[in-house]
């Protein structure tokens, strides 16, 4: 999947529900919806939360629990291949990451796995440049990211600093004095979208490794991560992947970088010769040393069919356009319909600045608002402070989704439909 | 679960394949059988490696799949009860390990919860008794738990001391330098139990925190962390659980303890308010503090169809009777028939000293003899250095099964079919 097209929009976006209905009727993606199960009147604008089910996983499961487990119980590992799921699975997600097969592993959560890498990357930057004590994020990072970040950061006896907002990380970067450069490379909450390979290129300027989370970027815009001079890189499952609820996460590390990586989990899947059995710990080699625990593989079974589903999509530049032609039409249509009603565009305008979101802030009515519209049969979700965000997957998403989700939200608001007291929030407000 | 009944045997063992028929028979534990998915004409005999296929797992999976996620998409997580999947599991587990509802988490691999359980651990001894720097294992611990502990031990400037036989470690405890005892309950290659009770005591007086890695225990043999006075615990899913490959693990941590406790792996699974999507990290009460990431569902789903499984056979103490009967007889009749064929056995002649499983080492032939039994569909599994393993896990093993395959491994080594080249090891030797 390559940088290009990263903000071209392809046609001109529908001015009518009829025009929105002819994109989809012409929609080279369409094939992608039909492999996926969607209830029938539902308009799903989650899936950077939770994707969807793709068709081929309930089979799958089948198959791996009765004709793989149940009938060659544990040799299954070598009948069924189990020992190389794993590693199947990331070589697919190396194809929509810009990675090389052998480069990326799928194993535990994102959070672990940024665990992992944050203290590889800190181990190489303190052996060689020492006097480089600082981990770099941002304040509006997903909060795991910040809570593991200032974990291994205190373990390194090292600091982690924080911009305020992104236009603060070069001068934070100029200061000389940061081991590691942690990024979401698209902001859960905003959609912002970070410029990978020139945040890159400044950090290498500076001898700071990057550390891309690719949660809501994999599968969702184009990455590439050789391409644009990353160092490190962790991404999640169940997201624009549809692996299925908590699917297993992966980490990367560029290949001249891997063999000289410590990371603090030793487990026996990450071992040279695991079935040798020896009490002493000799990393594999490369990225498969970032492996530790026996992997959950139903959950790795269900990870396939998503990524699978994704691959069989085969244009990513299509992909890619039509993001940006649903994300760019909801804007619009929301803007238009709903102007005076306090909602604020919380995500760039700016198509090369976003991923596949959109979020509007509410000044009161956050909360309530996404709760009369799931109560309408339209699901996006609620983000504190006060954040709508609408996900646009454009493998199974439709224009006249997009164009139905903003007319919806326009009536709610026209109607004072979520100052209802069924919508209000229960327990504390956050 | 309690301890008691921890090494009597039920009932005469039988002596002719009949005498076992007739245990099968009237085996109160047969509907437990009928509860998987065994595969006609094998003798299962690595339920310690993976546990049997549940017939409930695959509807189960169904369900998650199409009923739950397809159906409810994310709105599964409050419509289905997903947020609350892994604690119900926990509860379950807490009923065959001694302990109280709330005290355990589901999540991760054991390896990573003996990474988060030894750190936890060892800062709360570093704080209260700095000068004990020591953890002790023993060498022949299961080798992930010595990666971790040396990984752990290092990063607080600690050292890792091995005993080399159990005998020596109530002296290593004499010492008063150990803050940690890491000890795997039952050994996995041995099959050797230690005196949890007693070792818990010890430790205890020379203020050193007890860990038990359950992996081999909970599920097969009474267990009471409460009752014997442990203070941390880990175990595993997928072997006398049932849960599937690579199900998820589990932890245990005193109550007297885990709101002191600090796991180096913070996320927002284990964070006091998750959804506050708060920036700094606050622990949750309790144990809870143990979860870090969103916990792969699937996975999950088949773990607690296993554990149900075990809850329904009810009857713990005829549980550890069958199998003490079944290891017992397995033993009797190896040795039976097998005098002079250089079978030693490894595991513990007295039952109240050993797990649910025998151990056979034979000085050339470990691998090759476990292949030509595969081969004749009795699987057990070998582990270097050749040792032949054979689990019986009581749930759904008949006293026929040991019959047989005490037989049939009599009838490997007297025709000398082991000798085979197809058995012939392949790759390195270890």
């Amino acid at each position: 999947m390559s940088e290009h097209m990263n903000g071209a929009s392809p046609h001109p976006l529908p001015r009518t529900r009829e025009a929105a209905l002819a994109l989809d009727h012409d929609d080279p993606l369409a094939r992608s919806r039909s492999l996926f199960e969607l209830p029938a009147g539902l308009i799903y604008l989650d899936g950077n939360s939770l994707g969807a089910l793709p068709r081929a996983t309930t089979a799958r499961l089948q198959q791996m629990a009765c004709a793989e487990w149940g009938r060659h119980l544990v040799g299954a590992w070598n009948d069924a291949g189990w020992v190389n799921l794993p590693h199947r699975i990331a070589d697919k997600i190396c194809q929509l990451v810009g990675a090389q097969p052998g480069e990326l592993v799928v194993t535990d959560s994102t959070s672990i796995n940024t665990y992992k890498v944050l203290h590889a990357a800190l181990g190489l930057a303190r052996r060689d440049r020492p006097r480089q004590r600082v981990i770099i994020s941002e304040r509006d990072n997903f909060p795991t990211d910040l809570y593991i970040a200032h974990a291994v950061a205190e373990a390194h006896g090292c600091v982690l600093v924080l911009a305020e907002a992104p236009e603060q990380i070069p001068d934070l970067l100029e200061r000389g004095d940061a081991a590691v450069l942690l990024l979401t490379h698209v902001n859960y909450r905003t959609g912002r979208m970070h410029d990978m390979a020139a945040l890159n290129r400044l950090a290498q300027r500076h001898q700071t490794f990057t550390v891309w989370d690719l949660a809501h970027s994999a599968g969702a815009v184009p990455v590439d991560l050789n391409g644009s001079g990353s160092d490190f890189a962790v991404g999640c499952g169940y997201k624009y992947l549809n692996g299925g609820p908590g699917a297993p996460a992966f980490v990367w590390v560029h290949a001249r970088l891997a063999d000289r990586c410590h990371q603090p989990l030793p487990g026996w899947f990450g071992h040279m010769d695991p079935f040798a059995f020896s009490p002493a710990y000799q990393p594999a080699a490369g990225s498969r040393r970032f492996l530790c625990g026996t992997p959950p593989l139903l959950s790795m079974a269900a990870l396939e069919c998503g990524v699978d589903t994704l691959l069989a999509a085969g244009d990513f530049t299509a992909l890619r356009q039509k993001s940006i032609a649903l994300t760019s039409l909801f804007i619009d249509e929301v803007e238009r319909r709903c102007a005076g009603h306090g909602l604020t565009l919380v995500t760039p305008r700016d198509p090369a600045a976003r991923g596949s979101q959109v979020c509007f802030s509410h000044p009161e009515g956050g909360y309530p608002i996404m709760q009369a519209l799931i109560a309408r049969g339209v699901v996006g979700d609620f983000r504190a402070p006060g954040i709508l965000r609408f996900g646009f997957a454009p493998l199974y998403t439709r224009y006249t989704d997009a164009w139905d989700a903003a007319a919806e939200l326009a009536d709610v608001l026209a109607t004072n439909a979520w100052r209802d007291a069924r919508y209000a929030r229960r327990g504390a407000v956050t």
